[in-house]
């Protein structure tokens, strides 16, 4: 028997999380059984919304259980194999992160033994952040060229995709980040036509300096000012694909002042939950792996090294200007 | 030459309007020129939308002048014709209200000579209240048979024709409304299936208590806690249209606090303008006026009599419980 390791949750954070708020602890990794597969990770993903899973609010995913382990993406590699589609040594991405060994049945995992790509990509440009980027631009609404596109939260796994879709669509491109040197990098690297460094109070004009007619769609990671700043920036008929409100994760922030600019401008604004797309998936990873793959759209990767930084990894999500694109935690 | 009356902007209100803000004033009534007819307005309408056109903010129509007869919705009798499609004596509607008479090219006048309906009812049931009822929920939405739906100022002249339009739907219908007397009217007259007399504070507790399996859809036109209560209370997959935030209209007020609703519950908000769907007006009327003879939906009406009560009249607009349906100046 194998002794793995996993990040269990051992309390409800209020607020930010911080590191006590999390257990790592050693385990035992049974052999699998009839129709499972026993995988070694390599890279597991902490993305933002695992935040809501960390409360026990009502929300569109059930919590996580006080001391039991996280769970989330991640990739790895077949160790011991009894379901003949997945050979040992084969790739496969599952929904059991947080740990370094996943164990379960064979249904629960999928082969992306793609060529010339890292696995880790499917945490990232190809898997669940950029397929929300796509749904955001594409299924909820449809931008098109030479309309003005403004993403907040830019440099992030799925801001730093959704920015670089809307380009090659055609769209001029706005984002907004709270570091300077992620600005750099959206500008220099992902070829964003105009980044904003935020500044609290300031960011409405900010965005109105970067789009003096307008901006036509928002696609919105961040929510409470960032909203607000759209909201007074939309041109009339313009549409808003709410991907996530970062900016109240971990604390209440008040709502946008300007709600009547919905009805003055005729705005529509449109939530969404990437899960409820996955019939699109298949068409979205056709459009895009050709264009990673090229290099025109680049999945660009922070990664932290090792099970224990997990938490870590984690909690900086919330902090300005910790990393650009996808943060996978390598194990 | 006629002596008339109107009623004239004389400085802008900050917060709500009071009678200081507004003058009556004698004027001279030309006789009318090639083209042209004059008629003498018998009702006049005032409408929570006009107070945004005595600010001269950014909005979707122009503000009123200061030192300027105000307009809006009215109609008249036809005193003098120089336009064989308006014979002297034949009803009409415009939008030269806030006037004793009215004049300009015939291209601003229609005829309203409907058979068995008062001339008020254009301002009202048949008019652009009801109309916007209607593309609230019915062009924006598609609101269907079985869908609980709620209508925040259900006593006010949009919201008591969007709940008798919904209710003949097959909808379940709960309105609200800031007074005792009006919720009854709503109930017994109109036929709501429930209708909560707002305390602020209390609002999603008591929709919920309204809606204990939540709300389908929501008709906005209140914003601020009115519509951060239907956010708590909508379904996944919910819908708002939003077509008017009186809350905000004389004094800002916060948004609301629990945006990230639209994104875990996939919402969907819409703003829009009555004028933007003048196409589908006459489906409207072609689908509602028969039910207006018939008595299945009631335009029910509050006058008020004389010009110089019209100041008055339209800051009532901005207090609870003032009036129920369509408030209209009898001139």
């Amino acid at each position: 028997m194998r002794t793995g390791c996993e990040v269990r949750l051992v309390s409800r954070p209020e607020g930010l999380p911080t590191v006590e708020n999390f257990a790592i602890v050693d385990v035992e990794v049974p052999e699998p059984g009839a129709g499972q597969v026993l995988v070694r990770n390599t890279f597991m993903s902490v993305d933002p919304y695992m935040r809501g899973r960390m409360s026990d609010a009502p929300s569109y995913v059930e919590p996580f259980e006080i001391g039991k382990a996280l769970s989330g993406g991640a990739v790895g590699v077949v160790e011991v194999s009894r379901d003949a589609r997945f050979p040992v040594g084969s790739t496969v991405l599952h929904s059991l992160g947080w740990r370094t060994y996943a164990e379960g049945l064979a249904a629960a995992f999928r082969s992306v033994d793609a060529v010339g790509v890292s696995p880790s990509a499917y945490l990232g440009v190809l898997g669940m952040p950029g397929f929300t980027a796509y749904v955001g631009l594409f299924v909820i609404d449809d931008v098109k060229a030479g309309e003005t596109v403004f993403i907040s939260s830019a440099a992030g796994a799925v801001g730093s995709i959704a920015g670089q879709l809307a380009k090659l669509r055609g769209a001029r491109v706005i984002g907004s980040t709270r570091s300077k040197d992620s600005a750099k990098v959206l500008r220099d690297e992902l070829h964003f036509d105009d980044v904003i460094v935020v500044e609290p109070g300031q960011i409405a004009k900010q965005l109105r300096n970067a789009a003096p007619t307008g901006i036509d769609f928002y696609f919105d990671n961040v929510g409470g000012e960032q909203l607000e700043a759209a909201f007074a920036t939309l041109k009339d008929h313009g549409r808003v694909s709410a991907c996530g409100m970062i900016a109240g994760y971990c604390d209440p922030v008040p709502g946008p002042r300007n709600m009547a600019a919905i009805v003055q401008k005729r705005l529509k604004v449109q939530g969404f939950i990437v899960s409820d797309h996955m019939a699109r998936n298949a068409e979205f990873v056709h459009a895009v792996a050709p264009a990673v793959a090229s290099g025109k759209i680049s999945g660009r990767e922070t990664f932290v090294n090792g099970l224990e930084q997990a938490p870590k990894a984690f909690i900086s999500l919330f902090a300005p200007g910790a990393h650009i694109g996808k943060l996978v935690v390598r194990l």
